[in-house]
């Protein structure tokens, strides 16, 4: 696990041939989150960008308020995978242990089914990013995404999310789409790129979870190269954030908050 | 949450013009599993086919070994979601008890991240399928899956399994791979299909999970359509299962255990 990419053997076959063929795969690795020394979550994840996925998890599911509340204290690789172990304020670590708790359920209760799935339903913030961009930017933008995945170039099956401001296009890839969002977030902290300054795109679906992380990171526009999922639609309308879907070609639909796209090239 | 498609009024931006958009999407709903009345886990997921996504999520997570074992005693529809309450034989509730206390981790053992990392990498069992298909027959499969995906067909991204064998080709979908394949094995014993009398054929990428719940349900050989990652190629390789992907127009790669496809038309 040196790298985000693995060299195999693979057995091509092809019209009746059957041939060696040197291939490279993605790499997909249980990453522990952990947080004044308690396990939290396990993500199976590329391990690359290790700050950036550090940060940006915990900023995108609401564990911290912003960055300064965050200190990545060791990165710890073990046989089994990595350990990405954080400090977070004290106040922080109740309400995750909180947090926890109510998605483990309770014994007994007759009620942990409502307990869960209120848990996985976690309030939205509102966002009230200002961001006006029109159709011919999104589409510039999309075009500059599909160019900047090199590990996707070099595997397939790797997601990619980007963040389109005026410095330009700022890129992760994993290959899980939440993972590559959890380190794009991560790096615009670390970048200081604010999150009213542009908009996501994502090569993915936008799925709730693509919503609700990038709502609680303050972003108020996410374009999907793919299919939104009813609850994508219903968290971003009350979330304020605009969902723009299928953007492919000269197309895309927007499926909440259209203020935010305004006419253009 | 009345099925597995939702209408919705979309805006759609195309060259220039804006029109209003009848259309549907798919429904992504948090589903909790409960065991005997707790709660285990909530899966994002399709509402359709819950009585093949409970037991197969049982199965292929090797919570129950086989369908005997399984009971659903209720499907609670509530307004956050749904709640599958299964119940299951003791000792396997006590298994999983132990197994969850693992996926937690410990307050200040020091050690948590490790037997975190150890919880999410569970050992996977060995298949020891005697299933044969020749690169034709997989052909067919693929082409038969495309055509049978009535869900996709009218929302886009949802993905597919099916189970390829003599009686044809059954399939589930779901807005999550990994549920669609909870599915698949779940009907696949409600409907007395043996896992060695075929293959899986998948929309998606073939990751970890993926591999580990075919083989933990006794399946051989898998067929992806994207990209496979390292862990889900060792895996594959660990559990005696034949892993195939990037199986597109009349290629395939094959990544472990070629053994099972066999040369033909």
């Amino acid at each position: 696990m040196n790298g985000p990419l693995q060299p195999v053997q693979a057995l091509r076959l092809r019209a009746g041939d059957r041939a060696a063929h040197d291939d490279r795969v993605i790499v997909e690795a249980p990453i522990a989150l952990l947080y004044n020394g308690e396990s939290f979550a396990v993500m199976m994840a590329t391990p690359e960008s290790l700050e950036d996925f550090a940060l940006g998890f915990a900023l995108g599911e609401g564990i911290v308020g912003d960055a300064s509340e965050f200190r990545l204290v060791d990165v710890v690789r073990h046989d089994e995978g990595i350990a990405l172990h954080a400090a977070i304020p004290q106040v922080r670590f109740d309400a995750l242990a909180e947090r926890r708790r109510g998605m483990e359920g309770r014994s007994g209760c007759g009620l942990c089914g409502v307990e869960s799935l209120q848990a996985a339903l976690r309030p939205v913030p509102r966002v009230t990013s200002s961001t006006r961009v029109d159709v011919g930017a999104i589409r510039a933008k999309l075009d500059a995404l599909a160019a900047q995945q090199p590990l996707n170039a070099l595997s397939g099956g790797v997601h990619a999310a980007g963040f389109a401001h005026d410095g330009g296009l700022l890129v992760r890839e994993d290959v899980g789409r939440h993972n590559a969002l959890d380190k794009l977030i991560g790096a615009m902290a670390r970048n200081a790129i604010a999150p009213d300054s542009g908009f996501v795109v994502i090569t993915s679906r936008a799925s709730y979870e693509i919503v609700h992380k990038a709502a609680t990171a303050g972003i108020g526009l996410v374009v999907a190269i793919s299919a939104p999922t009813d609850l994508a639609i219903r968290t971003a309308d009350t979330a304020g954030v605009t969902l723009a879907a299928f953007a492919r070609g000269d197309s895309l639909n927007v499926y909440a908050h259209p203020e935010r796209i305004v006419a253009g090239s």
